[in-house]
């Protein structure tokens, strides 16, 4: 299957044209949204959804995924292989978190025969990501990248906030303590139901990590932070 | 078949997740999206979505439905047979308007291996889901549950204003007289077409109840009114 | 397969229960969306999107396109024949775009058995789609139509603002020279790379015509211009 994890959002129609190239060219084979909605631009909510994700899913599934600001110019298009999968995309950051076992730079003649320098995930991505998944071998895509682009990830930090204003953070996650988020402090606990309602928790979220969260409301609001916040244990804690 | 119905949005990985999950699980199962854009923790909206929806799927669909504020505390996690379907998810009044025949307690150790308790849809209900669709039987979920979770729904109100700000109401729909809204009077006729370009008119809406609608514009706009707001029969009406 | 666009957004039930009556009537027949962003009742956004789009569909796809603010009304149910596919959808210049070689009125007693006044997607639209996918022959839709509604498009004009902020406009793509936008000059280039980071360029989009961007900013935001906008060549460029 192919899986795809982009910045275009859904209310213009490129994601759509990225399915078509891909039923045009993979027939048949099923193709997932694991989400669209990474903020325009931002590789680093990138990096973190898809690491939120790849591992449910099953082996040997392709992932295209584009947040690509540095299209059109130098940056080189990349086929990672890791976990069992291939992740198609730019070589910018985006596929930091993965456990890299090779990276190939996308040289083959894959693409569409015409390749607009604006937008890649249709020329070539979606062509590439419909190839591997319908048989081309990875080692054919092109030479090894020995130095892809790597991120810094902010450390003590709100890393994300979702939908529900869950802060996501980098903090390892404990059913105890306190933590301080910009000077207020939050009781760690095992779960949601274990404050009251309307009350700050912090509980080890889904992937792992200490979460900030309002049982039944958004801690976003009520705290007024957002991403970058300052996040620490207390020395007491 | 698998239909998912969440409070998740699509801008998070979380949809994605359980995507990966079912995938892994239940290959080959077609998975369609009823909705993730419940508004967060609205198990009323989550239900009356669910009640405009399920009839038109084919019989035998599993319908996933997680808008579950109480995830990781003692609410009771369940599958519900009805109309020819199963719905998987927690025990909240979220299935409240099904006609249900059967509700039974997940206590099939069906689930992912690790189980947070922020995210059931991913560790819990997706898994169960896929396991439904493929042949798994009904009575081996769990115990029957007596005294399942059940909404009220608000009558001569408002329940609901679409993207169109069309506003769905409880009223039984008609052809003919006029209701009030907060006081205005709006006739009810037809089709939005029996009005000019701009005027409000009531219609009996896609699920067989009064709409109020702004032909051509935003009924919800043009009247100041939300959820919640009364709804009813003019006397002479 | 079938693709899907339409004015409705994710966040109401209504394409999830289009989804249910193709599922139903359609069954193992792939479906894809385009798009369900088109903003409402937009009928010239709805054409542009899918002329951006269908060209990479795979052949003999059908496309159910539903911007439909005269639904109730006289308006006609249509299915068009245009490049190897077939698009289901209201008469109202929505396939203006198309190269159609043979438009049809549905006639045909194909929708569901309650056809309501507000909601043809589901109850004539996703039918005739369904039925269309699994092999019902285009000349038993209806009897041709020899005057369907055409569109105006705008000229020098900023047709489309995409969620990157990129203006897109309708003058043919080129690669150098200057274009005018509201009264500001913006050098026109081959690739976003060409100017420095928050520079103001214009390139050729990924449709072929010009498209005025921001390098990683916003055009849109820069500019403080929108759909409308004027955009014509300097006279020396």
């Amino acid at each position: 299957m192919i899986a795809l994890l982009t910045d275009f959002g859904l209310d213009d129609p490129w994601v759509g044209v990225c399915k078509g190239v891909i039923a045009a060219l993979a027939p048949g084979v099923p193709v997932v949204d694991l989400t669209h909605g990474v903020p325009p631009q931002d590789i680093l909510a990138g990096a973190l959804h898809l690491d939120a994700a790849w591992r449910y899913f099953p082996p040997g599934t392709t992932f295209m995924c584009v947040v690509d600001p540095g299209v059109g110019t130098a940056r080189r298009p990349v086929v990672v292989r890791a976990g069992g999968h291939h992740f198609v995309g730019p070589d910018n950051g985006l596929f930091s978190l993965l456990p890299s076992t090779e990276i190939r730079e996308i040289t083959a003649d894959w693409g569409l025969p015409e390749r607009s320098r604006t937008f890649h995930a249709r020329d070539l991505f979606s062509p590439v990501a419909a190839r591997l998944a319908t048989g081309a071998r990875f080692a054919d895509v092109g030479p090894v990248v020995a130095d892809p682009v790597r991120l810094d990830l902010p450390t003590e930090a709100v890393l994300l906030v979702d939908r529900f204003g869950n802060l996501l953070t980098d903090l390892p996650g404990k059913d105890y303590g306190v933590v301080e988020v910009e000077g207020r402090e939050i009781p760690v606990r095992r779960a949601y139901g274990d404050v009251a309602r309307g009350d700050l928790v912090a509980v080890t979220g889904s992937v792992g990590t200490l979460e900030i969260a309002c049982r039944e409301g958004n801690a976003a609001k009520a705290l007024g932070v957002g991403r970058g916040a300052r996040v620490r244990w207390r020395s007491t804690g």
